[in-house]
């Protein structure tokens, strides 16, 4: 017997039909002898409706009211899949991020789990319920609800799965596993059976979707296998023959690309400040008001100073949070000290991934050149140990990426 | 300054515009200098929304899951009022039952309030804020959501006067008062200045859907003076002048009519067992199971026996729950003895109430020979101190009120 936490995104509970088929997935556990919790996100386009009912009643509004009213979409899926178990004969039952309780810090709109309390979910699964959680969702030291922001879903699933000690958390999504890269840009993308920690953090935090970069580190830090699996596969059939990513400890995996993976993300937007003094102080003055508003920065480039008195400076924040940077960063100007600002969307960063790029030589330089090859201009650059990430214009992302993909040898027809 | 209570019920927050139009009422109470409590429903559609999803997913099912699903409407217009009122410039946070916290007894669907702690409420009260409270919801003692059944907003929204202590709860509708009948049957009913709480609350219980009965009986008990107002007519100019309907004390209402109003409810359904014994206990037997099914069980007719042996029993309950009654006394069908079963729905229930009964005689004899009169033959029939109601086959309905409208001198030609 194991125990196992099954996460189900918003397209596998997207109408009733499709949480029944949820259903059989959870019922194929529950009859090979595992304990399983369950964790569920909003039905597809319900968190999108509800946030567009906030932004429509304000602009600007409190987050904790935010967190109040976009936790109900997730209360309505565990209801209802509860409701399903039971009616399929397998005792069930929903529990929502205060009930748990899964305590998080105050960061309304973008929480953090601090701790689960699991012995009532544990005393549930030892009489033998499934326990469905409410992704999303938990409960702030304020008593009211906090939800952990977008995709927030995977991170509770592996925060679950990590309290309970569980032996794996199946990530159901829908699409059955990962890939090199998105294949409706490049067809000739391969889906990789295992993909380290590190690997997957970083295609995760640089734009692939398929998992929530909180939840891959969670899962690293307490060690938690991480399934990525189709829950359109047949649900009867299954189990553990399916094809699928299993997310592991680098360890575990033999075989390794220099490059296993290209990301991109279009989700970004580049600000950049002209003019600012090129003096001591002036990045904590920038980057301290925009992380008191728990605004995310990422690339920065700061440009060389020409008379040692003024720079430019330019990042990447989230394009969800243009409006709200410009705003802290114009109502900062006296105090940060700049001639003019601005932010576009025009942009996308390209990333390329690799373990392998630690014993390897090069990497980046057959990045650079193979851009500037296809005529594509870099406008900034990051890497770390394991990724090289360029901000190109957005018009050329899907050139850039399948010309990598093809430079780094991850085509099918050239590696199958 | 006093302290209100304002119920805002579905169509008066069926879309963010109007949920604006809400807080525009509220802004004129707190400009008046009151504090100011707000019970709200769900978006119209929504609870019947959601309630479909719950059947779809199983026509039977847990009815904490159904709790769990359904609260999560009353939860989303809780957090966009708040916001909304916080837009213009008013302090106000919201407050789910568990948060109050409002507690219910274990009757999950359709749960009682037991108690409401009103401390932390008050405070947010003192602290200037409004209290936007999600209605129809409560925790049980088991930790989990209990909703109060439909309409259970107007519950809400009086236990909280009560708790608050109060001066006005004011329960804001699609219409403009409590009327002599439903104005869409008898284009000549008049709306009621006054009304008692008994009065009120027979109305209420006995088909008309302006207030719930749990609501007036909750006012009654604790002498909270509620008034039916409309949310439509214009918020900033409004306030005491407008017109409306007081539920108050009997000894508050200077003229009383005979009759003041005629009910009626299309929404029950009439059970008949054939065959009964005809001997003690059987009625237990009957009434216990339904009970313990948490069904409503109303008008009850017992036939003479023709032998002293069997006799048929008639009773109806809620349309709603026939399905329910139905599998239940098949269940107990041993147990009862009986020899057939048989459930209709096409029946309406009629009633005319007034405080003025009490010293006047001959009202019902009135009430039989007018619809003799019309050919209407009288199915059951059930009277208390103040009301009359009689079961008919619901084609005559309209055409039976329509006459009692205007033998009780209800009609507003006759009387305006």
């Amino acid at each position: 017997m194991a125990r196992l936490v099954m996460k189900f995104g918003g397209t596998s509970v997207a109408d009733v039909e499709r949480i029944r088929n949820v259903a059989r997935h959870v019922r194929r556990e529950v009859q090979a002898g595992h304990q399983v919790a369950v964790v569920v996100s909003a039905m597809a386009g319900q968190t999108d409706h509800l946030v567009g009912l906030v932004r429509e009643a304000a602009a600007r509004h409190d987050l904790c009211e935010y967190d109040n009213v976009v936790a109900a979409g997730e209360q309505v899926t565990s209801g209802l899949l509860a409701i399903i178990l039971q009616d399929m004969g397998i005792p069930a039952r929903s529990w929502l991020g205060w009930q748990v309780p899964i305590r998080t810090n105050e960061a309304h709109g973008a929480a953090r789990i601090m701790d689960i309390e699991s012995d009532a979910l544990r005393e549930s699964l030892g009489r033998g319920e499934v326990a469905v959680v409410a992704g999303f969702q938990g409960i702030a030291g304020d008593g009211r609800i906090a939800t952990l922001g977008r995709g927030g879903s995977d991170t509770s699933a592996v925060a679950v799965a990590a309290a309970l000690k569980a032996d794996r958390c199946d990530i159901y999504t829908d699409v059955d596993g990962v890939y090199t890269t998105d294949p409706r840009i490049v067809p000739k993308a391969r889906r990789i059976p295992k993909i380290s920690y590190e690997e997957m953090l970083e295609m995760a935090s640089l734009g692939a979707k398929v998992l929530q970069t909180r939840s891959v580190e969670l899962a690293m830090v307490h060690g938690v296998p991480l399934q990525v699996r189709s829950s359109f596969a047949p649900p009867e059939t299954g189990g553990d023959d399916w094809p699928g990513t299993l997310v592991c400890d680098e360890s575990e995996i033999m075989e390794q690309q220099v490059v296993s993976s290209i990301a991109y993300a279009k989700d970004e937007a580049k600000v950049t400040l002209l003019n600012v003094a090129d003096k001591p102080g002036v990045a904590a003055r920038v980057f301290g008001p925009l992380a008191a508003a728990n605004i995310n920065v990422d690339m920065i480039v700061q440009n060389v100073s020409e008379d040692g008195r003024y720079t430019d400076m330019t990042f990447t924040v989230p394009a969800g949070d243009l409006r709200r940077t410009l705003d802290v960063l114009a109502t900062a100007k006296d105090e940060i000290g700049y001639s003019d600002l601005r932010g576009s969307e025009d942009v996308a960063k390209l990333s390329i991934i690799g373990v392998g790029m630690r014993s390897h030589a090069g990497v980046a330089a057959q990045m650079f050149r193979a851009l500037a090859e296809k005529g594509i201009n870099i406008e900034a650059i990051s890497t770390s140990e394991i990724k090289v990430s360029v901000l190109i214009d957005a018009d050329y992302a899907e050139l850039a990426i399948r010309t990598l993909h093809s430079v780094y040898g991850l085509d099918a027809t050239e590696t199958a």
